[in-house]
């Protein structure tokens, strides 16, 4: 994956699909300079489009009424394919000057939120300060995606590979990546994608570059129970958690690349009085480094099973065993593109050109599933800041002139990410 | 504590206490036979009260109403000194013949039950089977009071000793015998009691002559949590709960005196990514020798200090250390009364004579404290057997002939056992 030559501007005659605008012109300073400006004149529609959103709520696996709103959305800005795969993801293709059905860029937003049914979404103003729960994350990222694409198309702007728009599901916690997956394992464009990019959040200077990949297990460990006193003596399920987790805990994992894991959630027994017949133990490892995350799980695996092993021959088995669950709750895959990688770079200098200082960073975001299947990917934020997210509090600085730079940023540096060459990778 | 001498036959004059039956006899075989013979003619009645007494709801921490009940009923039968004690308790003297103030022989039952307020309950009666949540565990043992009362008024038995009838409060579970130890510890009759008999549950057979004594404790591990990625390293309460419990259950306590531990029941964490600031742990020690439980609880409060410390020293407290709360949430003491002990002698020989088997068994009652504070006491039960204590479906036999046969042998003992000289023990 090579630059094309922003130096070369070049002209390209729009097949009539904008009837107001039919004359496209390929990303170069003036092209930039023309989106960029459409942008900030639509300022007010776009802070319209990110209260709209976010007040349509989406709970997990509960994104189909604002999904449909993209969908419309994305129909109305006269992209071409727009569809809802059998996952809920919403995408719509912006074609590009390549022949059809060569590789093409990803460019997507996430539809769910962390927030249950019934959570109260209304947005506040207060001066710069618009606050709701998901404003940030992400529904300023579905917003950033129509605003570019309404950018794109005032300002008459081409770009050489197919821009695929897509509003993906189940993003947040326990969904797990579903969408994203789905897109990458059975979507219609698997084998087309190039590059990916994720618009996540509110940092405009952040780039994750690394996916934090993560494995999470439900452990159950059961067993007989029975009378603390009469039945003491018997195999107790508490002991072999309480020998896994201990286990678990000597164990020591790399700092670099940062490989962690956490015992984070017990529960299990009856009364005081009583052995427990079954212990439910949640854990979480992480690691951006697929081998190390993969060697941690095989360990975690392997110390449940010698810790049921010695309890049931600690202890009596006369009225049962331990036996043991494993479930695996969360699966989110390792990976990471490379700082030296063309995408990396464009982000960097893109960032730099409108005055941000990048940072490079590890996270878990749709990305990961990208980054795991070799795609070169990143996330980045946009806007003017915030915080509070996964709260109901959360925030977005939605001040005009930053706003809008950070919007840019983001737009230009999908324009000149939709001009690499993803076949030289 | 000897036997007085049963072969010799002597007349009491009653001071006129009860004006139908101005004479009084000390428990001789002809005597025995009177009162039950009256017991025996008394069925019906005792049934009633039996299924009146059941409907009483007695909600641990709310016996107060089956309390005024049983009071109103002590008042009825002539016993003297009827009061309720500060923590709940009804009390009631039944005078002997001794001089005033010397040691009495207290026969209890418990008024509480485990039912929660609001559990239904209606006595139903299918053939010889009663069937309601508490029947026999207390009920049977507050209507046994009641009937041997009134089968010694009947059949006019005179007794040596005082004999302090107590219905008691908190037996159960949570209670952790509150009622009966107010009365040995603050009771205006605790310097006064030679010995102790407990009425509890459907089994005529068995003798409880040794209380296994518990601690019980809730200990929770505090830690700073944080997020399982980004504060990886950090110190987890769930590391130290999980080396309390492998400590706890390396250790060995003897089998006979049968001493035991159970880690129960567990609860902490908020979410599967993060690492939890608060992890609580059930522990329950059991003994009914009091210097092995009491080894056994300093070995575990140690073992949970030692944990904690050495997480502090395994993983980073920068953001603060684990620190523990131990609660004590249960205390029930351990004790002993021996086999060869008069009491006991007694109240095998008596229900041999009735037809019974013996068993002699280690349980957790009201005895407890009475044998902890080395007062001698046993736990007897009464009436045709039954089961499902503690479930909503507890059922009794009430077979005419078995139940009166049960409620005899239970009467007799108490008879024979007011006549014990406590004084020598």
């Amino acid at each position: 994956m090579t630059f094309h030559n922003f130096a070369k501007p070049f002209l390209y005659l729009a097949a009539a699909l904008h009837l107001a605008l039919p004359v496209q012109a390929h990303a170069d300073s003036a092209a930039e300079q023309a989106s960029t400006s459409a942008l900030a004149k639509d300022y007010d529609r776009v802070i319209n489009q990110l209260v709209t959103i976010t007040e349509i709520p989406a709970p997990p696996f509960k994104e189909q009424a604002r999904g449909e709103w993209m969908m419309a959305e994305f129909a109305r800005l006269g992209l071409k394919d727009v569809t809802r795969d059998k996952e809920g993801n919403i995408l719509a293709i912006r074609r590009g000057s390549a022949p059809e059905g060569t590789k093409l860029l990803v460019v997507s937003a996430h539809l769910d939120t962390v927030f249950p049914e019934g959570t109260e979404i209304k947005v506040t103003r207060d001066g710069d300060i618009l606050r709701a729960p998901g404003i940030g994350d992400d529904s300023l990222g579905l917003t950033a995606l129509l605003a570019w694409v309404r950018a794109m198309n005032t300002a008459g702007i081409a770009h050489e590979n197919d821009i695929l728009f897509v509003a993906t599901v189940g993003e947040e916690g326990v969904g797990d990546l579903r969408g994203v997956r789905h897109i990458f394992t059975e979507g219609q464009y698997r084998g087309r994608i190039g590059a990916f990019i994720s618009v996540d959040g509110s940092k405009p200077a952040r780039i994750v570059h690394r996916a934090v990949g993560s494995k999470r297990y439900r452990v159950t460990f059961k067993g007989p129970g029975g009378h603390s006193y009469g039945a003491y003596g018997i195999v107790n399920p508490m002991a072999a958690m309480a020998d896994a987790v201990r286990r678990l805990y000597d164990v020591h994992v790399p700092a670099d690349p940062k490989t962690t894991y956490s015992a984070s959630v017990v529960s299990g027994g009856r009364s005081v009085n009583t052995i427990p017949d079954s212990i439910s133990l949640e854990v979480d490892m992480r690691s951006p480094a697929p081998d190390q995350l993969k060697r941690l799980e095989d360990r975690f695996l392997t110390i449940v099973d010698q810790a049921v092993e010695a309890e049931n021959f600690a202890r009596s088995t006369q009225y049962g065993k331990i036996s043991v669950e494993k479930l695996r709750i969360g699966d989110r895959p390792a990976g990471m593109t490379r700082v030296e990688h063309p995408l990396v770079k464009t982000a960097v200098a893109t960032l730099e050109s409108y005055g941000f200082e990048p940072e490079l960073r590890a996270s878990s975001t749709d990305s990961n599933v990208a980054m795991s299947a070799g795609i070169p990917a990143i996330t980045i934020g946009t806007g003017a800041g915030g915080g509070r997210a996964h709260a109901v509090d959360e925030y977005l600085n939605v001040a005009r002139d930053d706003f809008i730079r950070g919007l840019s940023a983001g737009l230009i540096l999908v324009l000149r990410a939709a001009e690499l060459d993803y076949e030289d990778d």
